[in-house]
């Protein structure tokens, strides 16, 4: 491995984080908390120090190969959550560093997961920084570099596969720099329409924002403890429901829309797919809580947000689900694991992965059927190629022993199964809350430090699809022969 | 497809099962139980009636192909459940149908789980054939018939393939009658050996027939309503647990020991890799429950009792381990999905699979590092062939998906997470008892109508290992164009 050129782009990466930290010095300044301020700026510059330390040894030969697009950005999400912790470390505001890292990784990764008892008593600059985090975490670290910083496309499309979700690189995924500033545009101009359309619901300008950031990246820190509850508005919920689905969608679809492709729009099967989850899943559970609203609007609107907030791993409440029935709770444990669309800010298994399994599984039925049958799978009309499937089918396999492993390793803390269970599928997932102790009205602040580094890295794995992290944290990557 | 032959095979089968149910009648006549003779010897008639009628059609070109093999064992077994069933019903003791089936499918499959809330009301000739089931399905409804029914070698490995557990079809597993025999001699030589030490431990002799019956096909049917613990018997207990051990190992390993190949055990790591996980697994539980039990021998045996109780997927108990600490009970949830050996009695996703995928994904890593690499498992120092790899990848999907899909549907029962997730886990992997309401105290009787069906489905799926099951519930295989 060219561990020179890794580490010099790493410092490019640091650097960056450091300018990104000057927006929420800016909130702080704003709103008076002079403590924040020193605290974010000390953090950017020791980020913009140690950035500057690995740039210097910058080497001639820049190529970048499949492997070094996979450390390179393992180590970008693990060292821009060390250092995005230290706010929350030196304002004192969260004491133990093991938390802030959590909440950081939490943020970075848009799960919304959280150790905070109380989400009202931090400040407003350090709430800003925890739901930014999920806005740059969303579009990936590396999307909003290539929208700024200039690299070569051959370089670009390898830091791309280890970054955007989804098994299939496809057509829109930014090949450079063009690319990418069409992606941060639509991006961009969703999260305006959102903001626009929550300041017109009375929330106010702060919130707006937060919310705004947490629903774009599909992230779900909230700056109240009762989440979007705490509004009691169902002109709000419904906003906040129509985009946490919107940003559940594959980018391509909008690109699809500006460029007036809608053929492609009508061909595409996974949308369809998620809306047909979405419907189906929030039909079942609203009849099965007609008992528990009176009225029918509270009930669909209820049903649909935690429905939506679930699948687009974003983990926004406006009920306690934990106070619901079986049927419901186990319906939104499966959601979780089914996820979003590739090539959003959702995370999950994926529904693209889904229809490519099962299409798998019924070639594989059909060809005990009939041996001599031709085994192309296809999506959408096309085949997919042998490097797809296996890929998809690779992904499986990880994913399942992942979560097995981690299972295991939560069980040391003696949560009862639903909450070992849904600790790790909430965080591997991206979600945020889980049930029981760790439900939409609890934390994780009680869990052990074993646990939170294993939930830690559950969510940078379920993020960057599970390589990059996986690959930085197999010793044999480090030694002389791979260097 | 060959429905005529299929057919044909069946009928043969299904007079085999008549045969078999003389020996409960036998059991009941010594007993002076008359109603459960006529219910045996009722069934035994229309189970041959009907196998006649369907043997007299048999076509002259009576070669099988692996469909056809596929699908008559899953019609086997599904008919020995259906008409398995009818003692119970037509002797009263379970008045309703559809418990009676789902109480015979656990039987053949070696699950385990039972509808029954009074086991110790039952008659004696109606629980000797609740575990008789579990003796004969142990080892295979075809290997059985093999050793007695002469099959043209080449037919035989297909209907092999089909019923004998794991994803190789390895040196022993008999490709002809004089196989079959060894494989029986081994079988019923390890059940008069437990038969005798639980004599020697003072178990009367019924009852040691029935807990031979059940330790042997890693079923768990028990005469008791405390199961094992109703003997309140250390030396007892470790004779199960030794046989339980012995039962979920790899039959070869013994024809190894017969034919002196002390190498080929020495070499083969799939037992090794069993009992470690036995090892480590009862001494973590062992310490977590340090404080449930005061002496230290009670705590070992009980905890190993358990452990090896559920990972060889009998599910006799010694203890309410509903009672235990979250921990214990969460590695006893992974510990079901894990399972025994192939090639043994016992059930689960197996050892040799868990082993085959890990090497895979080692490999998938390696090859992200090294593209250029040559690809090739290795097992045992073999490298395995394209087509098992693809076999045990492809198992994987199929599984997963099925496990989700059981999962939705028992949801419906409005159980809670740790119930519904452990009556799937439970009967798909032919363990019996779960946690909960389905714990070892308790049992399925109060599920619903749908959820006993799905359950039975499971169990058939787990025990047939998919593929037999899914053919022939497709409405595509029954039609004119493969006929």
């Amino acid at each position: 491995m060219k561990k020179k050129l890794v580490f010099s782009v790493l410092g490019k990466f640091l650097i960056l984080e450091s300018v990104l930290l000057f927006l929420p010095a800016l909130c702080s300044l704003i709103y008076k908390e002079y403590n924040n301020v020193i605290s974010f700026l000390i953090t950017a510059s020791i980020s913009s120090a140690i950035g500057s330390i690995l740039c210097i040894k910058a080497p001639k030969n820049s190529e970048l190969y499949a492997k070094e697009g996979l450390v390179i950005i393992g180590l970008v999400w693990l060292s821009w959550s060390l250092i995005g912790a230290l706010p929350f470390y030196l304002s004192g505001e969260i004491p133990s560093y093991i938390d802030c890292i959590f909440e950081t990784v939490s943020g970075f990764t848009t799960t919304g997961a959280t150790i905070l008892t109380n989400i009202e008593k931090m400040s407003k600059g350090m709430l800003f920084w925890r739901s930014f985090t999920h806005w740059i975490g969303g579009m990936g670290v590396l999307v909003f570099a290539m929208a700024i910083i200039p690299l070569s496309d051959k370089n670009a499309i390898h830091l791309m596969r280890a970054e955007v979700p989804g098994p299939v690189v496809s057509k829109l995924v930014p090949r450079g720099t063009h690319n990418a500033k069409i992606l941060y545009g639509i991006y961009i101009g969703l999260c305006i329409v959102e903001f626009i359309f929550l300041k017109l619901g009375g929330m106010p300008i702060y919130d707006s924002i937060i919310h705004t950031f947490s629903t774009a990246g599909t992230g779900g820190f909230s700056c109240k403890n009762a989440s979007i509850a705490a509004y009691n508005s169902a002109y709000i919920e419904w906003v906040i429901i129509i985009f946490m689905f919107l940003f559940s969608l594959n980018f391509n679809l909008y690109y699809f829309i500006i460029i007036k492709r809608f053929a492609a729009i009508k061909k595409n099967s996974e949308w369809k797919l998620f809306a047909g989850i979405v419907c189906i899943s929030s039909f079942l559970i609203a009849v099965s809580l007609r008992q528990y609203y009176q009225n029918i609007g509270d009930l669909i609107r209820t049903s649909v947000f935690q429905v939506v907030s679930v699948m687009s791993t974003t983990g926004f409440c406006t009920a306690d689900f934990n106070l619901w029935n079986g049927f419901s709770k186990t319906i939104l444990l499966l959601l979780m694991f089914v996820g979003a669309c590739a090539g959003s800010t959702g995370g999950g298994f994926k529904i693209i992965r889904i229809i490519i399994l099962s299409k798998i599984t019924s070639k594989t039925i059909y060809k005990l059927i009939s041996p001599k049958s031709v085994n192309n799978v296809k999506v959408d009309g096309n085949p997919l190629d042998d490097e797809t499937v296996k890929s998809v089918t690779g992904y499986l396999i990880v994913y399942v022993m992942i979560l097995f492993a981690s299972i295991f390793l939560i069980s040391t803390n003696n949560l009862n199964i639903e909450e070992t269970i849904s600790s790790v599928a909430t965080c591997f997932n991206n979600v945020g809350p889980g049930l029981g102790m760790i439900g939409p009205v609890g934390n994780f602040h009680s869990l052990s430090v074993l646990s939170k580094i294993v939930l830690s890295l559950d969510m940078l794995l379920g993020r960057l699809e599970i390589f990059p992290i996986l690959l930085i944290l197999i010793p044999i990557i480090w030694k002389k022969k791979f260097i």
